[in-house]
């Protein structure tokens, strides 16, 4: 279903891996919620599908992925056995797991960018797309577990600006037409580097200036409607 | 729309009354976050139409069935005028509710199943969209009221079991092709029983292994990003 | 792609106005929620173009609008750009804010009714998401906040009748064959001048009945499965 960067082959398993990791954050997260083995799975599904789901009810293309390719299907249940007689010890390898969820999401930002752009996007639609298939399905999980997204925190490490780079590295090789293998690697190793830098030395998006002074006048005012 | 377990006559009349009770539960529950009456509306319409809406969108069953029946529609309307006037009486009437919404489990997690199917999906994608249809609505009513999902926490009577035995009982018909109005209301049954005895005996779904012992790890570590 | 109300410059024009106001609602919580700049981006996105997002998937009309109009797309960063720098500023003419944000409200239920009519819904099921068009966006806002939805709310001045009655009305002139611009211009105006009102005056809806009585039994309560 979707573009090859890869030998076909390869390509599935990479993808598998991404899923098997995105999913296990999401499992990890539901035993910190006390969730029971059930909400578990929801979790982890929601979590390695989540984002494919959106972009392809977005462009069209239905059913997604997500429900045609069995093995994205049973991967989260993989991960969610795993977490679910294990959860100490992966937690305890919470690093490792940090740097495949970092190639994840190079290879879902880049994967995603180029399925909106064959379903008839535009390059800035396709990128947004991209970019939010890689994060979307973290994002969901928050919703699910009734978090505030750490996508939207300024207290975690940058997460979608790696995304977005990818994506748009993989726009404008569409548009330039240099579209091959080591081009699409390259827009992948960049996301996964770059996301790798901003665990290690805590890079943070900026929040709007000014903040400090106005917290008192926030903290008396009610929510626009 | 949907395929015909029983007489359409019978059928229908069956949806609207799991529809019904369905759009109450989430009626009460705006009532109990303090709500106002177009909050209650909304709530008892996602709640009721919200599982089938996920499942035709995904599946491309667009328009979705709730927006081209009128009755669909105006059920939740009419459960929201009762609860409106007389949600004390509701509330003292709960174990009533709960069967009627038992009986709505079984009945769309064995109707989404089917209609899944009939879109071209898989049995285990079509099972798992069954199981989406029963419970996708309870879960959006919990998401827009600002709570953790009912249907993941652990100290609530199982829920997405019955639907999964219910699906999963439909997926092995259609495999077998035994699929006759009283192999699909045996699935009916199932899922509403299971659901019946797990309130009854409290039955609940176990959290991942050695949680307590990792409870005070969990307290002081961040959430995955 | 969406109906005309007034000549095709004049509406675009409008509808950019409706979304800049909204993106920049989505980007003042953000600021209030603490996030950073990127997930004011997010947010600003979400609450301008997030309920004609809906509307689109919902009917069909797939790729949606939000992303095949670059300007749709590229308005609310102008919009988090602005927020990013002046917030204090953008708080002190809230009143302002609030009147562009009502303006927003009639056009957007009132062209979201047409829209749903021309891909062939009924005249309900077109004004019901008309309206979801209009609200949409502000409770995606408030989900991904973590907040529970301004909409729902019974302490805030009506937000959702008026865009109702904006939308019934389109939904009437279709039904009388009386579309035109000045028609039209009227559902929108009565929309807006109606959410004025209602902020003028802090017009809100009823609760349930009798809900003080029981406050204390809802307390003790389990919430509904």
């Amino acid at each position: 279903m979707s573009p090859q960067l890869f030998s076909p082959g390869v390509q599935h398993t990479l993808e598998l891996v991404g899923i098997f990791v995105f999913a296990i954050s999401g499992a990890l997260l539901a035993v910190r919620k006390n969730f029971d083995v059930f909400g578990m799975a929801v979790l982890a599904e929601v979590t390695a599908l989540g984002g494919g789901l959106l972009r392809d009810v977005v462009i069209g293309a239905v059913p997604p992925v997500a429900f045609t390719d069995l093995g994205y299907f049973l991967t989260p249940l993989a991960a969610t056995v795993l977490v679910f007689f294990l959860h100490p010890q992966v937690e305890r390898i919470q690093t490792a797991v940090n740097v495949f969820d970092a190639a994840g999401l190079g290879l879902f930002c880049v994967g995603g960018t180029l399925k909106a752009y064959e379903y008839g996007l535009g390059l800035t639609a396709s990128a947004t797309l991209g970019m939010a298939t890689a994060v979307g399905g973290g994002v969901l999980r928050d919703m699910l577990a009734n978090e505030v997204p750490s996508l939207l925190r300024w207290d975690r490490d940058l997460y979608a600006v790696p995304a977005i780079v990818g994506s748009a590295m993989a726009a404008v090789f569409i548009k330039l037409d240099a579209l091959t293998p080591a081009t699409l690697g390259v827009a992948v190793m960049v996301a996964f580097v770059l996301r790798l830098l901003a665990m290690r030395f805590h890079w943070r998006a900026p929040r709007a200036w000014h903040r400090r002074s106005t917290v008192k006048e926030v903290a008396t005012e009610d929510v626009l409607v």
